[in-house]
C-alpha cells in the first residue's frame, strides 16, 4: 500500500490533516489546552510511549503548532506551548468534543465546554460570522476557491466556478 | 509499540478519533458532504487503494456514520449515504477546513464555505448557542463532566467539580 502525503493533496481539508498527522497529535494538542507543557505531563495523561511523544512533539512543533520553551537550564528541560496557529485549532477541537458528547457518551458527558464565569455548560454552534447564520447545509456548502485545481473543481461541479472567480 | 484503542480512553476526544479512525475516513466523509456516494466516486477522488476504501467505508457503516444502500441489483452496486451522526460531523470537517484555509493555503484558497443563495463567502465562527458568545478561551473552558473517570478529572484540576455535581 502507497503512503501518500495528505500535504500533496490539493484540498484545505487534507493539508490540515497532515499537519496534525495522527491521532496523538490532536490528544497532544487537546492537552495542551488544559495548561499541560511537560513531557511528563503529556506522558502522564496519554500513557504514550516516550519515543513516540518525542516524536509527536517534534511534528507539532516543526508544523507550528506548539513551541518549544527551555525553561530549565540544568538540568535541560523544554516546556511545550501552543502557537498561534495552535490555539486556531480550539475550535475544531470543541466541535469534535460536542460530536463526541453528542454521538459516543452513553453514560454522560466526560468532558463538558463551560462558560467561565458562570459555570453553564455551552451548546457549540457554528455560524457564519458575517450574517450571524447558522452554518449548515443546505443553506452553506462548500465550493472550489479561487486555488483550487482541476481535481477540487471536479469535486465540487461547475457551479462554484461564477461563485469564485476563475484564475485564469 | 503498543497500539491503544482511543475508544478505552475516558474522553469524548478520544472517542471520537476512535470512530473516525483515520485520516482517510476523514477525507471520505469530506467528499461525502460533497454529495460522493459511490466506490467508484470515492476511488477516483482520493487515489486510495481499492482494499483500503473498502476497509475504511465498512469501518464507516460500522462506526453508523455512512450507511450502505443498494441502489442495483444486477450487477449489485451499494451506494454510501450520510446519517445522522455522519452529518453531524460537519461543524468538525468545516471548522477544519477553516483553520486550513487561515494557516496552510499560502496561494490562496482551494475551498471555501459560501452562502448557497449568495456565494458570498462565510467566514465559519463557534459560538455559544445559548448566549451567542464567542465560544472561545478564557471566557468558556474545558470542565470534567458528570461521567468523567478519575484520569480526566486530574486533567482538568479540580475546579471542575462543584461546577458539574460528582455522582457518587
Amino acid at each position: 500500500m502507497r503512503h501518500k502525503s495528505f500535504g500533496d493533496m490539493h484540498c484545505a481539508v487534507a493539508r490540515s490533516l497532515e499537519r496534525v498527522g495522527e491521532w496523538w497529535s490532536i490528544l497532544i494538542l487537546r492537552d495542551a489546552f488544559q495548561g499541560l507543557t511537560r513531557f511528563s505531563q503529556f506522558q502522564e495523561s496519554l500513557e504514550i510511549a516516550p519515543n513516540m511523544l518525542t516524536r509527536r512533539l517534534n511534528a507539532l512543533v516543526a508544523a507550528g503548532l506548539l513551541e518549544r520553551h527551555r525553561y530549565s537550564r540544568r538540568p535541560p528541560r523544554d516546556e511545550y506551548l501552543l502557537t498561534e496557529r495552535g490555539r486556531d485549532f480550539r475550535p475544531v477541537l470543541w466541535a469534535l468534543v460536542d460530536w463526541g458528547n453528542k454521538h459516543f457518551s452513553p453514560d454522560g458527558h466526560t468532558i463538558d465546554i463551560v462558560e467561565t464565569e458562570t459555570g453553564r455548560i455551552a451548546e457549540p454552534m457554528l455560524i457564519d460570522r458575517h450574517s450571524g447564520h447558522a452554518l449548515q447545509a443546505p443553506e452553506f456548502r462548500t465550493v472550489a476557491g479561487p486555488a483550487a485545481n482541476d481535481r477540487v473543481r471536479a469535486r465540487h461541479g461547475v457551479f462554484a466556478a461564477p461563485q469564485n472567480g476563475a484564475k485564469s
